[in-house]
């Protein structure tokens, strides 16, 4: 996060930022958060649940009271720029995920708690490069996702139309057709599982999806040659450049050494030339 | 495409002409795929279809009217130079295939209306580089593509003549034994779907279908690596070029200057020649 | 195939030799293999087998004549740099599987036939060539390739010795144990279809199976970077290659031409001191 | 392995010490190698362990015994560099394990045995630097497995509180959930086998599923294309390197030429100068 401008702060405003970018109060927080992973991946065996299953859910919402704490810091802190870092708003995300009324029939609720260690990325400098880089690769393969997306869709909308009403499981509905058509792109069970019983009605039916494996399979295959062309080139630019420039300075140097020791010959035939019109103005006389 | 030379249209044809090229014309016709897109969505809904199934048909059948249109307006701006352009052929061939005679029965030709939303890629220039640069690399693919044939085709026919008789819904046809073969290339339940069952008619079915995986497999790999150095290739040359062009540059800048001291140098010893000639030649007499 | 010096040739042997190298002769039998190739492909069908089974039958047999003429032939004019050519040994080896005595039961040997159109990868240039790109690369891949087959033997092994009384089918002998070692590596149903009825018997199962799946994994994947690497520096290296040739003789052309500049200027240089010592000595006299 | 220094050694030590650094006996203990490899390869095949069973049994305690001496030996003449070697560790792991008191029962440590052809892998120089190319490569992939585990941790964890009640065998402990989300990453069976499944009763487990799914294989993807980057920056730049100091050699070396030549011409300039001081002296006395 980018320094503020700790000049216009309040005294107790200034205190709390040092506080919040002190290392040992991140340390601390990190601490918290591998705590929290363990004590929720406790939490998933019914031995320990029924022997100190109170324990850990006291700990649950302790380990939750200091995160709602530190971020209230860090806003206090920050005030509007908090919401200038994705990282703090990731955080607020995940924090306020736990906060939510979870009634007790809602295991789905239970186990989002756990995103919680995923803060883990946020708060470890290595591993928020890895994100970073991993999210810096998406504006680059925009162009092929949208046309994967409008491949899948209309597809999709085929294959409801066609299928929709002998395979009601599978091509139902969109969203069936869509989740089925994620399913054949990953090849899982595509030929055994979905095209040989759909072909047994439709007999043409591998006219739809071959085409539609090949098609995906050829996008994919161009959305990895994208990433990895622009992060090899970024990589072997990087490199070449610093020789290049090595090489045009030695070129300059080298020239500059010439252009001097010429530049002292003209000095020399010009004193040389002096010397010949004092001579010859001498002689002259 | 390409400008035509518009001096030599008629009036009417060049007012055409700068219909079908305005910005406006072509984002109102995007507007339209994607209205028509949603509508083709909303249709694969039973509950949508039955509330407003027949505005849904009367808005295809607009849409339809709207792109036929549009294509007869194309064709008489552009003439023959219309199918020129790939794009428009596809445009074409696509529209078409909604004035096929749709019969109730044939929900196949219902959902084949819905590829009128590919026209996106067509129309959309960002998705038009996208889809021209998968085809650009089709090129450089043809010779491993061609040999991937061959080894289908031979494979294949092997296939339905050993395994043909015992295993007919796998092997029967040679049509049945490619999609099987294709099936076995992308891994789709091939030994414990295929190959298992088959070996245990013939124990040494993996001596068939084993090398069949590796040679397929190998060759796939060797696709996608001719094709990742071509667009590696491209990429860096760009690059480097730039970066030689640079210092050729520097190269030649740099011993021109030296050059240029030397030639000066030069003048100023013949001048100290002429001026020894002259005082010689005045001294001699 | 490297010219022979056809002047030590007697004059029958270089007729035949002409023949076997002519454009015509090549393209007639290019010809023979596809049509070969059609007919095969014609003789799956029960259908035709049926009504021209004698005519295919006949035709095979006289497509072999011809391929043993060819290969008698390119014998007599090669003689016995016959066998230098790794491509004349698999058309021999390709068409001594058709003399082979065919069972009317063996339809493996039937099958067998259709191989013969794998020529088509040995005649056509373009086929060769692509065919000779895979296996160049081959070599580079050996100290990865024995890596994996020494990991596959200590764990087809360690599988048969651990779980072949269990699981006779998978696991039963050393042979059956490497096919479902290969099929788990190509991850063929070797979790649902493998490895969970295994752990039923043995719990920790996992732990065999998991690890295998990574390093095989991971050495698959290092095999394919190193192909890649390889390929990728040859075609940089060839590019770049040229532009530094390029540079080079710039710098060397830059060089000398400011270099006969300088000893130009030595010239004038020199005469001029020619010149004082000639007005010297005239004036000293 | 470094060499020690042989001067400090007693007579006897540095008689053991060019023993085991002597080529023929690492050529030996290959051939062991090699050849308990095969025996017990042999002892998977019930026929050979009814007929020879004594005998293998016999000479796998033979070759654990030569083993046990070689590494004694070796103990003996590095002594505690013994243990620098990560390679002398592995083969101290791998022939320990053979010495471990295997009861009949226990077919699992029978199968352990085999793992000591691995030696292989550690006696083969080639081998060895194969291997260690794949462990290069792991300190640069660290960031990403953390991640990796990181991801993996907190999907099991969900999992297993949200899914673990109704599908014990999948999702009922964090073993369970972790190793299904192995499968589920490897794309074996997800959809057919696992999701599909659990959508029955969590109509919304594909929100949970789909992304972990595109989340790892875009890790994955991650993974491997820092992996290749790598390897190629590093090849790449070798050639290059070579390439620049070519050509730094080459620009250094033709100005030093010209150089040379302006630094004579100074000398005749400086020469010439001299002579005309000479001259007018001597015309000036």
């Amino acid at each position: 996060m980018a320094e503020l401008d700790k000049t216009k702060m309040s005294a107790q405003r200034r205190k709390v930022y040092d506080l919040v970018e002190a290392t040992w109060f991140k340390n601390a927080i990190m601490g918290v958060i591998i705590f929290n992973a363990i004590a929720l991946g406790l939490s998933t065996s019914d031995y320990m649940t029924h022997r100190i299953g109170g324990l850990l859910s006291f700990l649950d919402n302790a380990v939750l009271t200091i995160f709602v704490g530190e971020l209230l810091l860090k806003f206090y802190a920050y005030r509007m720029s908090f919401f200038r870092s994705a990282w703090n708003i990731f955080d607020l995300a995940v924090v306020g995920l736990g906060l939510l009324p979870s009634q007790e029939g809602l295991s789905a609720l239970r186990g989002l708690r756990v995103i919680r260690a995923m803060r883990l990325l946020s708060v470890v400098p290595q591993m928020r490069s890895v994100v970073q880089a991993l999210l810096d690769a998406l504006p680059g393969m925009g162009a092929v996702i949208v046309m994967i997306s409008i491949v899948f869709y209309v597809f999709g909308v085929m294959a409801t139309l066609m299928y929709g009403n002998s395979f009601d499981e599978w091509f139902g509905t969109l969203g069936r057709s869509l989740y089925s058509l994620f399913q054949i792109m990953t090849l899982e069970s595509w030929s055994m599982g979905i095209v040989r019983p759909v072909m047994i009605e439709y007999p043409s039916a591998w006219a739809f999806f071959v085409p539609f494996i090949v098609v995906t399979a050829f996008s994919v295959l161009n959305l990895f040659i994208g990433l990895l062309v622009n992060t090899m080139q970024g990589a072997v630019e990087d490199d070449t450049e610093a020789e290049f420039e090595n090489l045009r300075k030695l070129v300059r140097d080298e020239t500059d050494s010439v252009d001097k020791n010429v530049l002292a010959l003209m000095q020399e035939v010009r004193a040389l030339r002096e010397e010949l019109h004092a001579s010859r103005d001498k002689g002259g006389n």
